[in-house]
């Protein structure tokens, strides 16, 4: 199925979500993409599994990437597809998964290289596979290890559902499992076992008393978690169970490296068995570089801090500011009522192509 | 295969645990108890189901219960079984599935109906399945409630394994689900959201201060326990957890009955949601009475309260007091290294033939 890029993007955007592309199950929009791509004679296409880059070579002064990826989370039972349009208090609505988290982005990108044969900087195009899941499967993480030159650039742009506000840099995340130990024992004499689940006490005592810091960073306002996020313990009704596993997740601001993160989590539950599950680092907004001052100033409206993790890390970590802006409410990303306001579709597309083809 | 109620206990015990009779399998050994049992001219045999229950009718003052399972809980993997014998520190031992919980006792009242056509007192032996299992499928119940003239006595000795000494009535036990609810959010903004572990602290708390109490009830020693058997919440690692569920195990002294039991429960965790899943009341020792002074003093050795929940409290419930005692390390049962010491499967026989073939 041909995409067309002629289409105005609320088309565009049901045309990307109607072509389903689970995480791993990608090909078939890569291949549209990439088809609707090789169609843009400006454009330098390069295909790398089933993450499609394209690039202009202009020789401007800066490059800027916009990247975004093709994958959803699963469809509802029964499926959130096709898409519909369903008018709301606030207008327009398109439902179904992928319109918010992120074909909506997705087709604002094919929109501007489409419509902007000339832009104002040199724009690398980056569509890429498996966000939705394990990192070490993501294709971003893949291509900056192997070929990092298909993404450099002064400043990138992540497409992720910002309700077509700037979201800037992002919040680290890490994942720990705080455990304790006891001795099982029938539950008729507990005095001959040590009831791990018991022990555990004061792990939630100090998650429920813990008071997150609020952090300004380069101007945005960083709201740190602390959160149990699963517990389990126990193995038989009759039995003093001798295992009980708490999973936190803390989310730290960017202004703390990852190696910080884990110590201030270590300190936390001093005298607990602490095991690292899970550790990325945050970006810091960036916003006092001038290509993404440009970018804000530019773009207008409310400026504020990402609270999730995105992969405007990868590019921090690849030494380019980065911010998120995309449309749709990050909200509703992953929900059975996954819609976006088709509103913010236009909007985000039209801020987009007035950032790019104005005089840089 | 016949059993040989000649053999002496030890060798009846290993033939009885070498048919396996895993919960819900016993017609086998149902078959081969009920055909032994119908060799002894003196008893009066009824087959119920698969339980077996053989009767003297002598007309004496008084009539003694004999009760005991057949069934026993999974092998091991490699199956523990055939039975065999080993030289241990503390002489020899029987190896098995079944020595302990309660092969033992079932060998022993097997040899008491043989070698006593004359009891000084009249003795109901009692051989039921589906102990091991949820307490609805246990046949001790079906037959208190269907049957119970068969039950009927002045005094039940149930042969749960207690090392050969006499243990009085048994605790009641009473498991309750406490519960917290949340709301769930994102896990990089837990302020969207209310986590349900960290309510949970205060359930913990609770049961880690808890001073459970040691009661004397007709002079034995009841120690209570109020033990979390198990904790689970969280649904994905991105989510805060709207709820959290610690499964609650009191095991409480006989002085108390099961309403009582509950609404220390309720008390304890005032505040929280309390679901009760599972309530057994527990049985007094009941050692005034003197069909049971008469038990103890014949028997002789140590008097200790049973700390776990037996089936003597089925039958406190008909009125009759009851006491544990037989072969084995009630410690050792279900377990992978499950075997009892020969010595107490001769002393059990000996203490309960002396018991009754004296004159009353």
């Amino acid at each position: 199925m041909a995409l067309d890029l002629h289409a105005d993007v609320v088309s565009l955007t049901a045309a990307l979500c109607d072509i389903e592309s689970v995480s791993g199950d990608e090909a078939r929009l890569a291949d549209a993409v990439e088809e609707a791509l090789r169609g843009c004679a400006h454009l330098e296409v390069i295909r790398d599994g089933n993450t499609v880059i394209a690039r202009t070579h202009l020789g401007r002064a800066e490059r800027i990437v916009l990247a975004g990826h093709l994958d959803t989370v699963p469809l509802t039972d029964p499926p959130n597809l096709p898409t519909r349009r369903e008018g709301g208090p606030d207008g327009e609505e398109l439902w179904g998964r992928g319109t918010v988290d992120m074909k909506g982005g997705v087709a604002v990108k094919l929109r501007l290289a489409h419509l902007l044969p000339e832009p104002n900087r040199d724009v690398t195009f980056v569509f890429y596979d498996c966000e939705e899941i394990e990192a070490e499967r993501n294709s971003l993480t893949r291509i900056a290890a192997t070929r990092p030159e298909l993404l450099e650039g002064d400043f990138a742009v992540l497409l992720e559902p910002t309700r077509a506000l700037v979201e800037g840099g992002c919040k680290g995340t890490l994942r720990v499992e705080v455990s304790t130990t006891g001795v099982a024992a029938h539950s008729g004499r507990p005095w001959m076992g040590e009831n791990a689940i018991h022990a555990a006490a004061p792990i939630l005592d100090r998650l429920a008393a813990y008071d997150p810091r609020e952090v300004d960073v380069d101007g945005l306002l960083f709201r740190e978690g602390m959160s149990a996020v699963g517990i389990r313990g126990g193995a038989a009704k009759n039995v003093i169970p001798d295992s009980c596993v708490v999973t936190v997740n803390y989310r730290f601001a960017p202004d703390v490296d990852e190696a910080a993160a884990e110590a201030h989590v270590r300190e936390l539950f001093d005298g607990f068995d602490v095991v690292v599950t899970d550790l990325a680092g945050g970006a810091r907004p960036g916003l006092d570089m001038p290509a993404a001052k440009a970018f804000v100033d530019a773009i207008g409206g409310e400026v504020s801090a990402k609270q999730g993790w995105t992969d405007v890390a990868r590019f921090s970590a690849l030494g380019m500011p980065a911010v998120n802006f995309g449309p749709g409410d990050p909200l509703l990303a992953h929900k059975d009522d996954e819609r976006c306001p088709t509103a913010q579709l236009r909007a985000a597309e039209d801020a987009l192509l007035r950032w790019l083809s104005h005089e840089a």
